[in-house]
């Protein structure tokens, strides 16, 4: 079982504690939530972020709304609203939001408190225990890869899906640390993913465990696919359509297009709840537009000797900034979730595909 | 006729003026060379950059180093061995230096500082009129485009390949003022182009010209194709082989794939002396690999508030870092040349492809 060296979420009495990733790679800080509007504060801002991680933490957001408040039915429609109301596009927090309402809502008042950090710790455990098993399906997957001689096996990844976006080992990641911990030398491919730079996340993730790693500028992935410099590329998800359609962060598509032309598999590694039945095809899915300065300014890094914002571009600059984008699933060799490698084709043949 | 804002590089006595590119947006510097170890570090640094800008300034090294040195054959041939060494990828370097070597090597060496400083001002005028020529064909692809409606013409470009890479309108920026001037209403994608952002450079370069632009990740590019929010892709290019595989500024082979996908034309602006008619494919074409530190560090903003170099990764993250990417042909629509817009069969057909 994989143990993350520092927990991303956990209880602490009537609060939850959280790694604040917004400081990272800079300072490794924990923040404590006490209420509601700070779960949610934290899931916008992306002090936690990770499609398993905000569904984590969106279900110990009703858990903090519920200490607080009344846990009369107005109380749970509340805190439900506010937190469906952070981000609009990963699935898994729809999902997260949907079963504590499914737990709460029959419950005598008096009993839904308990049942509240009850419901939340199962999904956090079992978050956890799916990472594990998508580990366990990918490394079949990577010992299946064409024989490599005089250099490590090397993955692509994009974004953050380790440790840091999960309760566990991570959904992309996961594969790589079952690699690593089976004996398989391993290195990998880390896109820088503008404009949050998600991949310094990466970077820090796998030095904190000792994984070898090249960070790259996102533009670099072409190049190095085409010179057949990887053996695969592994993605996370933050909705699957239930034809296999992938929304997952922006730049994705791109790293699928290069992956196809070039002869590389390239998988998707996601709990089965990450599919939305409700969404026939992905255009159906509803993609995060970010806030400009995202795109036009340096923010948010935690060195005291860096000033908050730079202004990058000129005043007259507009940007678009979408936070996902869309890749095909005829571009998907296969998605690797907690019950094994499927077809894009078999998903709707899940024990457990979501909706909303 | 297209005037830039400021040169982007101008003969001044025995010495040359440049833009310097490094301190853009921030800072708007002129900064005088007056030796060929200056000129070399110029391009070396990219203080000036963009393939026909480079070999303007190639060929003005070359004027510097026989104003300072005997002009004897020894002095040219250091003088070429060094500025040939600054950048190994755009091949207008090459061809600029060779056709200093061709006029310069024959004369005696009296005649050869004013000859050298005359075949410059040659190059430098000659890049100007070639940037019209491309604006001019341009604009009629951009005119054959189909009808829009509610909206303004959209071009979406790579890099910077515009008037601060070359001494006129620029390559793919060149046919963007054609169509201002003709009175379409026209914007313009600006991808940010890590790592080293020459994006910003484009919005700057287009804020200067009142040209409308929204700056976007690299990331982006292949959701706003997808949803046809794109009518053409322009690029530049800083080696085009003989079969028109297209070597350009890295991550231009994934706006490529992304066009194609979405049935987007693409299309590739140079002069033919971009042509590198010894290069059968893009696999001939050596691919410059810059230091790590562009990925991870942010460093040379001019902005006296901001530090230097802040690194962003931890002490164990490895890079890579190529400049360039390579195009296959068949996703290019075509080229838009001095001498017209040609297919990549047609490239061998072409006046004057270079020779290095």
């Amino acid at each position: 079982m994989f143990i993350p060296p520092v927990p991303t979420l956990h209880r602490q009495g009537n609060g939850v504690v959280i790694l604040d990733q917004t400081a990272l790679p800079w300072q490794c800080v924990e923040r404590r939530l006490a209420t509601l509007a700070a779960a949610a504060e934290a899931i916008a801002s992306m002090r936690v972020r990770g499609a398993p991680l905000i569904g984590v933490t969106a279900a110990h957001g009703i858990a903090l709304a519920l200490v607080s408040d009344a846990p009369d039915d107005a109380a749970l429609d509340h805190a439900l609203a506010v937190l469906r109301a952070t981000r609009p596009t990963a699935v898994s927090l729809a999902w997260a939001l949907a079963r504590m309402e499914k737990r709460l809502r029959p419950l005598p008042i008096a009993a839904r408190r308990e049942a509240a950090w009850a419901e939340a710790t199962a999904i956090l455990a079992e978050d956890a225990a799916t990472c594990e098993a998508i580990g366990a399906h990918g490394l079949a997957l990577l010992r299946a890869l064409p024989e490599r001689t005089g250099r490590p096996l090397r993955v692509m990844t994009h974004c953050n899906a380790g440790w840091l976006a999960t309760t566990g080992a991570g959904t992309a990641l996961a594969p790589i640390y079952a690699a690593r911990d089976a004996g398989i030398a391993v290195e990998v491919y880390v896109s820088e993913t503008r404009p949050r730079n998600q991949g310094l996340l990466t970077a820090w993730e796998l030095a904190t465990v000792s994984i070898d790693h090249i960070l790259i500028a996102d533009n670099a992935a072409g190049l190095l696919l085409a010179r057949g410099e990887v053996d695969a590329v592994i993605v996370g998800a933050d909705r699957i359509a239930a034809n296999g359609d992938t929304v997952n962060k922006v730049g994705t598509c791109l790293k699928a297009l290069a992956a196809r032309a070039s002869g590389t598999p390239f998988y998707v590694a996601a709990p089965v709840s990450t599919v939305d039945a409700d969404a026939a095809s992905g255009e159906a899915i509803p993609i995060e537009e970010r806030a400009a300065e995202e795109v036009l300014a340096i923010t948010g890094l935690n060195d005291d000797s860096f000033p908050r914002r730079v202004r990058l571009a000129p005043e007259s600059t507009r940007t678009a900034n979408p936070a996902f984008d869309l890749t095909p699933a005829a571009l998907v060799s296969g998605f690797i979730t907690e019950h094994g490698v499927i077809a894009a084709s078999r998903l709707n043949e899940l024990p457990q595909g979501a909706g909303t």
